[in-house]
């Protein structure tokens, strides 16, 4: 099939099908949660730009720092040289994410990339450096069952295998998978991982804490994460947590529970097994919910972070890692050596818009934002749990998703174009992963604006 | 071994032995060709930051349109959704490129992504999906030896084996390999690759045009180029040329010969082989550069380009593709999309970035920059070549490389770190690959600061 002339722009947009001639608005400009179009519409910006956006869009303190940082440095290559914004962030980040899990050096070494698909692939590298430079070679990697880690070959080798990567199947590493563990299955997937470390030396396990994304919003309670941490431990096996899409707040804003996880119990619920860790926060407070790794009171040895380190303004991602991980690479040997970079690892005006993200998350009332959201979302999920043909309205921290009700469901569910055409109507930029539907706003969404959202959601059941 | 305390700081550098201590300087600011240090040293950036700075650090336009991008749209999902600086920038792309390639829609197809690798991953998806949705399913990559085309899983796949991915190796998936085509080799090399798209059925061949970077700054003569894609065209194999090191006018400014290429002929110099892309340009006038392709007058399927997309301002990157790669994902079958994507993906402080810095290559000198700093390298280059233990002193366009004769060669020889402390201790970022060290300065280095790097080159030579 060829393209027709009238719809051959010289865009290859990403994830879209052009044969099909669906619109593609021009947006304008944006400020908060609103995008305008070049046709003067004014849009909801219901899913964060592909869940980057935090604080709202060209949030002014992140907006002025890349100004700055712009006409001061742009870039410098970053092996043997360093700037400012990349030590302050560093050290800024090291403080936050230990605060965070109760243990002032949990992470505290950083390693730059620029896109979630490669802090994926510097943590599997790092996994395998870890294995080899100690000379026990490993390169088994676990993953669980409908996770997404990326598109680059290594993210997607990690990830499940179906529609969005058959094609490149053959170029793929061969993977162990751990059954998801869905309600009523938690015991059969945590045996799984436990028979699978016991019986085949993997190097690491990584994870998507709480919440499995693209594979069409799954969560799973707390208790389950921190168990599975657990079982790596047991057996040496490296935790690595894919918190590109669950960190810098998604998962927060519910209260805390004031049971202690303890272990995972068949039938227990995910609120009550939120976990305190030991002397972080007082009991009863919100957590911040910068990591859902909190919410279950643990560490991983590495930690996968991107999309909101910058608020959402600018590509940038970071790979965490133990003392263990780094100190099996640091040595008087050269051939030890991490070795992975690109051109623009830790791009000054990048570094510069985080470190204006972590002076955000200081300043303003982030958390309170979070908390607010997180409940509003659960009075829009009360409500819609009610709708005929919506199926699991479910909510984690602030991000809300439910299924429309059909006959095969899947990433490819023929429903899905007229939900997106829908949404679009209705002035509201909500994506489908097929027959799920799911919001997860910018934190300063107008509560006006969030009701239409669900007000909107409702409405599509009808479509069903 | 375990990091001592006082060299512990949170940055995990890329491409970098912790453990050896070495002195990382803190750069402050930077313009032009120069980079400031906190302790007020003023250092030349010969590298051009990692072979992305191409006007100049902070170059004004550059700057202007970031600053003013960032106030407008920070971030917008590009799945579905589409902003003025990507659509402009993919515009001028296709006819920048077409303009220099002979042909004006000779890669009438942009799709975004973050990096020179991830532009990488993206091409070979595009190779596979091209053959899976004609259902005439290839997966077989060729390569040529010494490649390096990036660090993640896809990208080491396709590049040599070596230090760099060893401890990665059972990650990567297996490719045919050609021979390098050294001098008195190259008939080899072609006569390697007719044999393998002969009898391999691959669906893609995967070139640095030129010059073979991290492999050691190794040149090839746009003759042999140009028979390597003959061949592939021949047997219907795609074409890969991976410009993200070669791009944005590092090949240019040699004049180009007014002989036409036509066939490799053994014995023929690369001066001599430059094709004549018919009716681009008039004979003799330089080539702008822009592209190393154009020097063999070959249009390859599939292009990739990233590092001095922005002028080096800031990360982006593109994979640029033909019609017929392009119609062969175009469809209503959603299940033949190209499936590829990161949240960031045409980020639009990024994009207005790069579209200003197709202004600044139409609006300034940039090819009479190109072509001076090219003559000065070449004289560079032949007083170098007389000083003893200095080596294969060669050029391409504006890039300059040697060789110091050493005992024990490889990424890792000895002479590398020896070399970096003194082009340190000479105010110089001149960062060696092995025993290789190379220049390939932004176009605006003032002709003293370029100079005092040729002079260093030669003392180096006590080094070895």
């Amino acid at each position: 099939m060829s393209a027709p002339q009238e719809n051959a722009g010289p865009i290859w947009h990403p994830f879209t099908q052009h044969g099909l001639g669906e619109p593609t608005p021009l947006v304008t400009h944006a400020e908060g949660a609103i995008l305008h179009t070049a046709d003067g519409a004014r849009v909801v910006d219901a899913i964060s730009s592909w869940w980057v956006t935090t604080h709202g869009h060209c949030h002014p303190p992140i907006v002025a720092a890349i100004r700055e940082q712009a006409a001061r440095l742009d870039q410098l290559i970053f092996a043997g040289w360093t700037h400012e914004p990349a030590e302050r962030l560093a050290t800024g980040l090291v403080a936050m994410v230990g605060r965070e899990l109760g243990a002032p050096s949990a992470l505290p070494y950083v390693f730059f990339s620029d896109s979630g698909s490669t802090a994926v692939e510097v943590a599997l590298k790092m996994a395998l450096g870890y294995w080899g430079n100690r000379e026990e070679p490993r390169h088994r990697l676990l993953v669980l069952e409908h996770s997404y880690h990326g598109d680059t070959i290594g993210a997607m080798s990690v990830g499940a295998r179906g529609v969005f990567n058959a094609a490149y199947a053959p170029l793929l590493f061969d993977v162990g998978t751990i059954p998801f563990p869905a309600p009523g299955a938690e015991q059969a997937a945590l045996d799984a991982l436990e028979h699978a470390c016991a019986t085949q030396a993997p190097a690491a396990f990584i994870v998507e804490p709480l919440v499995l994304g693209s594979g069409g919003m799954l969560f799973y309670p707390a208790a389950v994460l921190r168990e599975m941490h657990a079982i790596c431990a047991r057996h040496g096996v490296l935790f690595i947590a894919d918190e590109v899409m669950t960190g810098w707040g998604r998962t927060g804003g519910t209260p805390r529970g004031r049971e202690n996880a303890g272990a995972f119990a068949p039938g227990m619920r995910s609120d009550a097994a939120r976990a305190q860790p030991e002397g972080a926060l007082e009991a009863g407070e919100p957590p911040s919910g910068l990591l859902a790794c909190s919410q279950a009171a643990i560490t991983p040895d590495i930690l996968c972070l991107a999309k909101g380190l910058t608020g959402g303004a600018i590509p940038l991602a970071v790979t965490m890692a133990s003392a263990a991980v780094y100190d099996a690479h640091y040595s008087t040997d050269r051939a030890k050596t991490f070795f992975h970079s690109s051109s623009y690892t830790a791009n000054p005006i990048a570094c510069a818009a985080a470190v204006a993200n972590l002076g955000v998350w200081r300043d303003e009332p982030v958390t309170q934002r979070i908390a607010t959201l997180a409940a509003r979302q659960e009075a829009g999920r009360a409500m819609l749990a009610q709708v005929p043909g919506v199926e699991n309205a479910r909510t984690c921290g602030t991000i809300l998703a439910l299924d429309y009700k059909v006959d095969g469901a899947g990433y490819l569910a023929g429903i899905g174009p007229r939900l997106l055409a829908h949404f679009r109507q209705a002035g509201l930029l909500i994506r489908p992963l097929g027959n799920t539907a799911y919001l997860m706003p910018p934190y300063c969404i107008e509560e006006a604006d969030l009701a239409r959202c669900h007000d909107a959601l409702a409405e599509a059941a009808r479509l069903s």
